[in-house]
């Protein structure tokens, strides 16, 4: 069962020669999510063999054009591709006014519905849920309104160990109970604990999107212990004053979060146009946090799941 | 004196792996001009070392999303770039709404003006000149309004033949006459034509953008032995049906304008997405019109000064 980042675009305000603006694709268990869709994500998703035409659901932290402005060309291509099944996209609210302008112009041969879905990015609250997955919104600080990304596995349904419908010769009713996660009660009264006769297949996954920001603690107690934390790191360290000036986090304040928050792995993304060789930057973060990697576009980070031990 | 085309993208409606949509950058004596601005042209610029803070004027052909959706980025990247001069934005009246739509939501930073001039598409009129050239509008046949654009240097100014000055003891007075075209008058009241003493330095060059169309004859007229010719061919000519289904042309069909034109050079794109391999388009008109070449991405057409024989 898939759960996998597709960096598309790994530059900040302004692209550079090999740098794409901000986007991301996931895969979870074949479902397709895109978190911000800077210009040329179409292009960048037809290098990566996503088919986008299986997006149903595209996230944008905010209203700046370097993590928008490549959804008119997506939303026309979906148009010309003959897409008929709703398209759901969430994000601040005044979202719904820049793409009812847009349809105004540009959708009349629409055949699909687009459903706008208003967040509110000051709070941290589930806004998508299928049955394998959650979506939280992380309040950032930025100059607009601002919100990342939580994508969380559900805990999985229990796996009933198969040596245990031999031994305690289990009824289909009593298998149903068990995955349910009841003990079981036998004729002479004992009880089996159900860890014992039943286990969680592997561990829920997390990935964590935090563009763009400045550096605030609040984000380490929502994104705690994630396996894969993508945070903005738009400056060196050197340039701290610019970075808080312009509402961005330099490398060292991206690291700081990936280890107050103990994640498992950081990728740094969203680099400003004047850091042409990017080695000073993973060299600041991997200082605090060895674990961080520089998004690059067409990286894919795949997160692999692991069983729960004992 | 330069006179350069660069083709930032090839490609029709959607994109490909390697195909840009469509946008031309034009560069005659020094001074920049865009045509269309399909998504990603600023992106392409920066990999063709074309410095976009200098162009001053684009030329948009029709309001299909895939000639106007990487004006987002661009003119949000001159608004990052400090731009404080004037640009010039030339297209159907439509575009100004769309343009202030967009200005509504991602203007308030900007220090620089747009002045948008709206072009009767259905005419044949110049609607931009300066000191080098003129441009005219060139009425084409597609699914909503649209024009191409004739880019034409103006004839130079005549030069003075040296050896001339020397042999009529020429005073600045009469020099200054002869440049204007007059002739000499001798003391011995004989004629010396003006063709004899003054020459114009080279032949005016010219080159016209015709996107997207169906076959129209009168098109052959206006561009009448232009040097070079670009001119949409979407599709192959055995999808001549669905050329004018689309408001589009055939690769035939384009070749034929060419031919009809009696045009030096043609480069034929806006390739459907269809296409994986051009070699079918490229030979298709090539046996209508030998001088044929395919709009392909960072390609730069140089059309060189000529003298005027004689």
């Amino acid at each position: 069962m898939n759960f996998k980042v597709t960096i598309l675009g790994s530059s900040s305000a302004s692209p550079t020669i090999n740098r794409f603006q901000t986007a991301h694709a996931i895969n979870i268990h074949e479902r397709f999510f895109l978190i911000d869709c800077g210009e040329g994500a179409q292009t960048q998703m037809i290098r990566n063999n996503i088919n986008f035409a299986r997006i149903n659901h595209i996230f944008i932290t905010h209203l700046h054009g370097d993590h928008i402005f490549g959804l008119y060309g997506l939303l026309s291509t979906l148009s010309l591709y003959n897409r008929t099944h709703e398209l759901h996209i969430y994000g601040f609210s005044m979202l719904e006014y820049i793409l009812n302008d847009f349809l105004k112009y540009f959708g009349n041969e629409f055949k699909y519905e687009i459903i706008f879905h208003a967040v509110n990015v000051r709070q941290n609250k589930v806004i998508y849920e299928d049955k394998n997955i959650t979506v939280e919104t992380i309040p950032l600080k930025h100059r607009v309104p601002c919100c990342g990304y939580l994508f969380k596995e559900k805990v999985p349904k229990l796996n009933i160990r198969k040596e245990m419908i031999e031994r305690y010769k289990l009824s289909l009713s009593e298998i149903t109970q068990i995955k349910e996660g009841c003990d079981l009660i036998c004729e002479d009264g004992s009880i089996i604990p159900n860890e014992k006769l039943a286990y969680r297949p592997y561990i829920p996954r997390s990935y964590a999107f935090c563009s763009d920001t400045k550096y605030s603690k609040k984000i380490a107690d929502i994104v705690k212990n994630v396996d894969l934390l993508y945070h903005e790191a738009t400056f060196a360290s050197e340039s701290l004053k610019m970075a808080k000036q312009t509402g961005h986090s330099t490398t060292v304040q991206a690291a700081e979060t990936a280890k107050q928050a103990k994640v498992k792995k950081l990728i740094i993304g969203h680099f400003s146009s004047r850091y042409k060789d990017l080695s000073q930057l993973l060299n600041e973060a991997r200082n605090v946090f060895p674990e961080t990697y520089l998004a690059k576009e067409n990286d894919v980070y795949e997160i692999k799941q692991e069983r729960f031990k004992g």
